[in-house]
């Protein structure tokens, strides 16, 4: 089947306007909830090299969470499948940052793509780069080919003054002996992975080695053919908070969001997409964005299943 | 690509031999505890009318959970999307019996394949049939073709016998509004379709419509293209216990597992599989059935990722 | 000191006015929703025979959970301190029905005065008498010395048809095997304990042997001064469902309520009190019933504390 | 009953020998791992002015959690019971530091003698003095006449550096908003408490006002009698962490107990204890200083029961 990416996304683009909007801006971190619920972009980048784009796709926005996607991967290049003796990939079945089951667990995430999981991938990162900021933002500039990829120093800043929750789960890790380094530099690096700026073009982009067994178009094999599947795997059990089942069961492929409104989604063999608009259902993930899948795999049959 | 699925069985059973045996035979149902723990079976069909088997395919076995997708199958041809009312989709991230989830969330079972669910799912198909052991029968052997299928009175009655988890889970969704029936004809539905004995072959047929766009071979179609899609993403996400991303990230395809040592498992688009092997992993899944499967999708490519 | 009770009474009598009506009656138990909320009454028994009463305190009504008090009584008697091998005698912590706890403690209830452990007592009272019923009957005409003692066959027989929760932890004790005898005698004799009818007066004088050393003043030795205090203690910590640390900081007694309304306490030397109001506040206890006791040590400075 | 306070207290001394020992030093806070096993002391005054001593009764240990009862007692005396808004007083049925039930319940933390509790407690005296360390030893000096209660630096320091699961905690009570001073200020001071030094003499001294309707022999009034019932009871329900109900059961009398291996008792309108022994049982409370109060009670009869 030959896809025209293009109509398809127009087509999405007009039947999603009325629920643009709908939803919840989250207020926690000061800068997120200044950005306007009206914003909607949609990108979607094919192995084949099409590229098509709708709305705000060429606006950057702050990735939150969809970083945990590349830290796995950054993680899993430094370290392999060692990484699974200190974190699970299992569904959590809990808020994104609760620490019941992380007591309850002692100190083993349930997956990397949880707040706890992914501050045990930021601490193995430390263990093995030197300058932690530089090789990540080094990293998405190379998957992406754009340079300018950057940090919001403000979303930066405010995340390190109102992280209270985060810092809670650090200083359990840390009680239970599953972090090796400070506390303070742990958290500093996670909340700057966070402050990422991108657009859905770029964030297409820098999936689209999910869908292409490993290889990014112009950086070359990001990962191995199988570790890809393995991240595809883990980002559709895990990707959505305790939405996962849900948004399997409507949109049907692998994904991971962010709290800024953003969610990456991959079609194996075939394209990666990334769609944004910031008000935010009640699991935490964009409205109009998980919507807007669920007609792109209405209209595509693209689902995995 | 044309799959010599012959050979490729034959290639894993050669492969398999040294981890027939290990895990544990449950015991809590004295009948099944009899079974020995050297059986091993694979089947697999095709959508396009090829189909293999090798070892113990052709034996019975009690397919316990499995039930669980046809149960759910069931219910979806008689209340559709409406179900969702009463049962969840998420990964239920604790055991399959578990209690504490369910008073938590006060009745309302995470998903339809955790034993809550599954009581929930038997709730409502006793609201829509008349005959519903006779129902449930007759739904088997139309979409396997196979007249003969049938349960082990020996299990169904250690069933009711054992049973107290289930009916402490029964007790506690009545308590809660979440059953309309009786508590004990629930349970007697529930242990009945527990009880049902089918080998590789059939349950490998019995499946097929999920790999089908929701047709069955001989009896047509059995659900939508949609509700068939939809029930492999809530197999994917929920239908192995709590190693449901261990299973995803191995495997890769939808499955279902039962504690009688049998897991079945959908290709979209491509062919269903059932391996049977008694001894489980920890998580309660057949612990040389998982490794034929994760043999099976590494040798094919064919996970869903 | 010398008291005199009937001043006191009465002086709570006239001050409780307002608050009596206030709270809800619980509507679980159908023939317990018809009582009037209006009721109010209150009793006393020095251990030097002093015996006073105020409003409705000769009116018979169920004693529901303050039976668990009799019920531990009777256990001891029959087993002493080994019984601390299958409940423990801390507070729960959760409300007096919740499975959660149960689940993760594998089947070890908390404390007798919850329900699961108090089933737990029930089973070995049924280990160790012929006619449990009849047991239990004359050993409150006993220790009443009023031969009348009897059960409201209707709340009996409502208990037993509306029970799912108390079915399900009963269920889930025999799964951990912490239930010896049959579910349905257990449960069946439960419910008869709590389906007693006794008015105030007849509740003081059961439970004047805590205040008094152990023994009854008609029938003798109930259990020894150790055992006594012993009761009293666990009553004082987990005698309130998950009020108890309240209700040790405003009324500073060992006490025993019931969701009939009831309220026993102790004064360890000095005397035995019987409160019964049926409006019921957000923890199970007597509103009114609870106001009146901390109204009555706050006059007579009689807290233990 | 005249009570021969010294011969008791030589009684328990020869009695006790044996179990001296028996337990386990904590060694999450290295200086308290050195002190030696073999310590045991113990001393009681009366409120008539009576003082007994036995063993290692004159030398100091770190307080550690038997502050959380001066800081309670600081804490009412300066905004009373409005400090019920923060915090709650019932039994908390989980261990000292957990972080679970916080989070169900919202950031309340169950009681005052819980680390989550005492940190609130601590962010409330911090609202309400200018030199927060200075008022603390002051009013221990005070309570106790000894003007050189004074802290030791090196547990202080250690506390400090250890302390990521009270770290863990004040976050989420920040995170939850109740907290309002800066986590580590409130960290800092709640170490300060902890790392207190005094002696079994000392603390028997320091907790007489318990004993005494409120006031201490040198000091005068410290609280309202209303007052000191009300921590009494809060210390019987809630003070030996989740072993409270078998503490009650046992000894029979309100105690706050901490991991450097010292218990404060009282008897109410009679006499306050302490005693001191560094091994802990299972539950972190001094496992021969359980057992000597344990002996007291039994010997004297003085169980508030």
């Amino acid at each position: 089947m030959t896809l025209n990416c293009q109509e398809v996304l127009d087509e999405i683009h007009r039947e999603i306007q009325p629920l643009i909007g709908r939803g919840t801006i989250p207020d926690y971190i000061p800068p997120l909830a200044k950005v306007s619920g009206k914003k909607f972009g949609m990108a979607l980048q094919t192995t084949d090299g099409q590229s098509c784009e709708i709305g705000d796709a060429a606006e950057r926005f702050s990735i939150q969470s969809i970083s945990k996607l590349f830290s796995l991967t950054l993680a899993f290049r430094l370290v392999g499948t060692s990484l699974w003796k200190r974190v699970g990939r299992e569904p959590s079945g809990t808020p994104f940052n609760s620490l019941v089951q992380l007591e309850y667990e002692r100190g083993i995430p349930r997956n990397p793509f949880i707040n706890a999981g992914a501050l045990v991938i930021t601490d193995i990162i430390l263990e093995h780069v030197d300058d932690p900021q530089k090789t990540y933002l080094s990293f998405l500039q190379q998957i992406t080919g754009i340079p300018s990829v950057k940090i919001s120093k403000t979303v930066y800043q405010a995340e390190i003054k109102s992280g209270h929750r985060n810092r809670a789960l650090a200083n359990l890790l840390k009680d239970f002996g599953n972090l090796r380094h400070n506390v303070e530099d742990v958290l500093s690096f996670y909340f700057f992975q966070c402050a990422v700026m991108m657009n859905c073009t770029e964030l297409a982009m820098a999936s689209l080695f999910l869908a292409n067994n490993g290889e990014a178009p112009v950086a070359g094999e990001v990962v191995s053919q199988r570790h890809a599947k393995r991240i595809n795997a883990v980002m559709l059990t895990c990707g959505t908070y305790d939405a996962a089942g849900d948004f399997a069961y409507r949109v049907g492929l692998p994904g991971k969001s962010g709290v800024g409104g953003g969610i990456v989604a991959v079609v194996p063999g075939r394209m990666s997409l990334c769609v944004w608009s910031p008000a935010l259902n009640s699991a935490g993930n964009s409205y109009a964005g998980t919507k807007a899948l669920e007609l792109f795999t209405t209209k595509t049959r693209l689902s995995v299943f």
